[in-house]
């Protein structure tokens, strides 16, 4: 226990819940992080798809961005509303639940639980892709780094949420901080060079046109451009981890994210748009990102520089962690309609849902390794799923106000209504333009995760009937005396407390014998000495001793075999099995003596039947 | 069951066992695959000491293979004698144990184990290693080639002795008689050129003279050479799988196998010297073996060529198998010592030791996957460990002449004698030769093992002591009731029918509940309606029904708490805790339900006492 208590920590009441809430300074980087650091891949994935058109294709970066700061505003306006409808948590999964129905409210959560164990594997590999080019020599290691930072991140996570957000804080703020300084930087000297300031570390030449626009590149940049909104869903699925108010910090804490965001998203197209940044091909050489060329620009290749990217490959890498804030909760509240296993809601000594993310741990760490750290491929998957789940639950709003018919409830219905068709449009844009890169992918898995929560609900449901009872308990007669059976190799002190441990349960007692054994001559003579001398010297009779041939040297089989069929001569009749067992007093011993005791007891359970009890009689070396 | 059927193939009865006996034909490639593909490496191990010399060193060849091939006449009438005299198997363990003492026989064993777990590991990697050298673009897959060829070996030895026999069987005579094809072809041609053929496939230009000859030079060519000595040993431990007469029969196996590996060494070497051939170096571009460089010399580069070279591929690579066929006899010679677990004395479905071969496969993957299917640092640590065994075993024999007396004792012992004297002599000139290249690890591994050995049998003999009982069986008092605890989170028919077993144990009950619960509230509810009601309505005194709080939201610890403490107010009284559990139709079902149930039990048996028993009372779903 002192080892978990020293990873994980020493538990936490139930009680002392309020002291592991947060408040808005924790809760931006727990939720925010995922949605923060778009900024540093956002305006890079539009850009780099404007490649073809040159220096030209810079100009659109306004519009588009334009777009997509509108769209993150209307999605933003959306979830503030949720968070107040539904302050116990609300994601896409609740508000489809609650508006839409079961079937929808199963695609949006088939499409989020996707979409966070991408977001997962995705930006741990993102973050350790990047410091990996900045030092060439660590490539080797990438599996490696991409599983440790995976380590620490569930770790932290398992610590529970305040441990997690003090832990991500700073690199938080760094990043959002040097964005910040760069932004302010550049717009100085774009005002004091009169709209055309000189790059201090000189931009790569820009590359040739090679295509015309049209209506589809731009759909197309539109959309990967929208990987910026990933996300922002994050805040309303963990109201409850606020401190209270909960309802006001989780939209306070979404309020300044979505700002911080769309501020970056703006500062940095625009920066872009004046000094004609143009994307380069990541698979060339002399590749270099967009934040990287725009810093080196605003301040020249110095401390600073460093340090900000040094923050962006930080909070690239840390990104995970909104994956792993969100993720566990959302697995709970389904596990709340029995489309997932129970065991999601049940909450560790941190009071966090240690089951879920456990599970994404290792969800996260198998893509990882099978991807090799290198998880480019899996880019291409992950808007889907956040982008359906954004349009169901923006429907979902409508719905709740079109029931609620508050005072300007046509109002909100516009707003999301508005929201959820330009986000359905995107889904469909994204899918469209992704499909043959692998958004396929994810048209498969999400209907398969589906029939999972539904077989799932089955099967609980199936129990729930198979075990529901209203009737009341009928006490044994005493005069039905069970049969009762006791395995014995030799004679030992653990068989003859076992023996004796029956002798109190039933008259009716039979000790198996499994022969060829390494005992079976002495254990004749043994049996007359030890029990059927002294039984027919009190005049009682003595427990019989059975032996069963067992001609394929199994040991366990006989056995179960001889209560399977003495339970079936004697319908009616209980049958209990005493398996004497040798309890060691360290682990390791357990690998010197065999394990038949246990799997005696398995083999019964699972191929036994409710008149067939097993009992563990322990014998303790130590005493 | 079926797929096991299919694998590891149908149970046999131990009654069954003389079919599974092997004759002369399946015993060479069982017991000697290790030995005879020494041919293949022996000489080359040699003579690329030789290289120095230049094409002078070639002519050592013929004094230092008749001093190996007169030291494996020594061991093999060591071993011939040997298993006359111990007929149910006996290497060097054996016969050190019964004529050197305890501690011998342990150094013995632990050595022949690290020898053929190394045997295992490096014959694999050589045969994968030769086969990636022929065909350079399997290199990325050395590993997977290697745990395949593993894995194949693993299964045919649990398939048993007779299966592994007929599976090795075409590819050992194949070597032998391509090898035996070779040979008489280059006598012949020597014959009829007059003592000076000429290679048909022109062979590389010596290697110039870099070095003059010395005695230690000779000695570490010698020790090298002896590599080809090893799995001598494995017929001698394997006398109990030949048919009757087992002895001779095992005796004409070593024979054969002997008088094949010595007719092998002794024609390469000779035709090795007469063409000139001199080892190239492996590290070097144009590298090739010596027997690649003989064939070729002899009958050019045909078919014949490449048919003796993948059948030497072949061989080397299932040349582990002798590894397999003796090491899980001896763990199980050495188990009945209880030296090792004695579980690797259970003979599995097949006959064979099933944990034996279990075990080395896995340390034999683990080898190969630590060192990615490269084992060439391993093979200077393996020949210490057989002269090791070898000596021992002869000493052994000595003293074996000495103590029985027959009427020419003295030739045999004085023939025992020479053979320890000489291969004792080779384990120093091995371990300084190679003591910096890595027998070291052997000389640190050997006492680690032996260690091991002591820990286990010490605690088997603290147990048998502890477990020990000439006392007969007190049957209980039947006015001794117990107490009988049940855990319940609410009420259901799994409660209901533990309940029900409960009552017929003993009127006193508690259910135990641990709070708060999901079902808290309502439970206090249904055990009034439908337990104390109907208790009381029958006049009788209900269970009790006992809440234990868990602030920390703990299930199991509350309520192994709750009878540990009870069991030390009540000393002398048995407490029973029947524990309902819910069995599934389908393995894949218990993700849906937690296993609290069977960590109840772990933990009450673990941290118990042996007044206190655990009933598993079982809930079918089916029924």
């Amino acid at each position: 226990m002192n080892i978990l208590d020293l990873i994980v920590g020493k538990p936490i009441k139930t009680s002392d819940e309020r002291a592991e809430q947060v408040g808005m300074q924790a809760g931006i980087p727990i939720f925010g992080l995922d949605a923060l650091s778009s900024a540093a891949y956002g305006p890079e994935a539009a850009l780099s798809l404007l490649i073809p058109l040159g220096l030209l294709g810079v100009q659109y970066i306004i519009p588009i961005s334009i777009a997509i700061i509108t769209l993150l505003v209307i999605v933003y306006f959306s979830y503030l509303q949720t968070i107040a409808a539904y302050p116990s948590g609300g994601g896409s999964y609740t508000v489809a639940r609650f508006n839409l129905g079961a079937f929808p409210s199963l695609l949006a959560a088939a499409a989020l639980l996707t979409d966070y164990i991408l977001t997962a594997a995705v930006g741990i590999s993102a973050g350790v892709g990047a410091l990996v080019s900045a030092v060439p020599s660590l490539q080797k290691y990438t599996v490696w780094l991409c599983v440790g930072i995976l380590l620490i991140i569930t770790i932290l996570n398992l610590r529970g949420v305040r441990d997690a957000g003090v832990a991500f804080m700073l690199p938080t703020y760094l990043f959002v901080g040097t964005l910040l300084i760069t932004i302010v930087g550049g717009l100085v000297r774009v005002a004091l060079s009169g709209g055309h300031p000189v790059p201090i570390t000189p931009l790569p030449s820009p590359p040739a046109m090679t295509a015309t626009v049209t209506f589809w590149l731009l759909l197309k940049v539109f959309a990967s451009g929208c990987t910026a909104l990933t996300g922002v869903e994050a805040v309303s699925n963990g109201v409850k981890a606020f401190r209270e108010p909960a309802v006001k910090n989780a939209q306070r804490t979404l309020t300044v994210i979505i700002f911080l965001l769309a501020v970056l998203l703006a500062g940095i197209s625009y920066l872009v748009k004046v000094y004609g940044i143009a994307a380069t091909d990541p698979g060339q050489p002399g590749y270099q990102s967009i934040l990287s060329m725009l810093i080196a620009a605003v301040f020249g290749k110095g401390v600073f520089y460093y340090l900000t990217i040094a923050s962006i490959l930080f909070v690239l890498s840390l990104s995970a962690n909104t994956a792993f804030a969100d993720f566990p909760r959302l697995c709970r509240a389904i596990s709340q309609n029995n489309y997932l296993p129970h065991s999601f809601g049940y909450r560790g000594r941190r009071l966090v849902y240690t089951y879920g993310i456990v599970v994404l741990a290792f969800l996260t760490c198998f893509l990882l390794v099978v991807f090799g750290g290198v998880t480019d491929r899996l880019i291409p998957l992950y808007a889907v799923g956040a982008f359906l789940a954004f349009t169901l639950s923006q429907f979902g709003m409508v719905m709740h106000w079109r029931k609620n018919r508050g005072p300007h409830w046509i109002k909100s219905a516009f707003v999301n209504g508005l929201g959820g068709f330009v986000t359905g449009i995107t889904v469909i844009v994204v899918l469209i333009a992704k499909f043959a890169e692998g958004a396929w992918i994810t048209v498969i898995f999400i209907p398969l995760l589906i029939v999972l929560f539904r077989i799932i609900r089955r099967h609980y449901h199936m129990v729930t009937v198979a075990t529901g009872c209203a009737d009341a308990v009928v006490p044994s007669r005493l005069d039905d005396v069970p049969i009762v059976i006791v395995p014995i190799e030799h004679w030992s002190r653990i068989f003859k407390q076992a023996l004796e441990f029956a002798t109190g349960l039933s008259p009716e007692i039979m000790a198996v014998h499994v022969e060829p054994g390494d005992h079976s001559e002495l254990l004749r003579e043994e049996w007359e000495r030890y029990v059927e001398q002294p039984y027919r010297a009190a005049g009682a009779v003595p427990p019989k001793l059975v032996t069963l041939p067992s001609p394929y040297r199994f040991i366990v089989v006989p056995i179960v075999q001889y209560v399977l069929e003495l339970s079936k001569n004697h319908p009616g009749r209980r049958i209990i099995v005493v398996i004497p067992a040798l309890v060691e007093n360290r682990w390791y011993e357990y690998f010197l003596h065999n394990q038949r005791a246990r799997l005696l007891e398995w083999t019964l359970l699972a191929r036994g039947n409710e008149r067939i009890f097993t009992v563990s009689a322990p014998y303790y070396l130590s005493e």
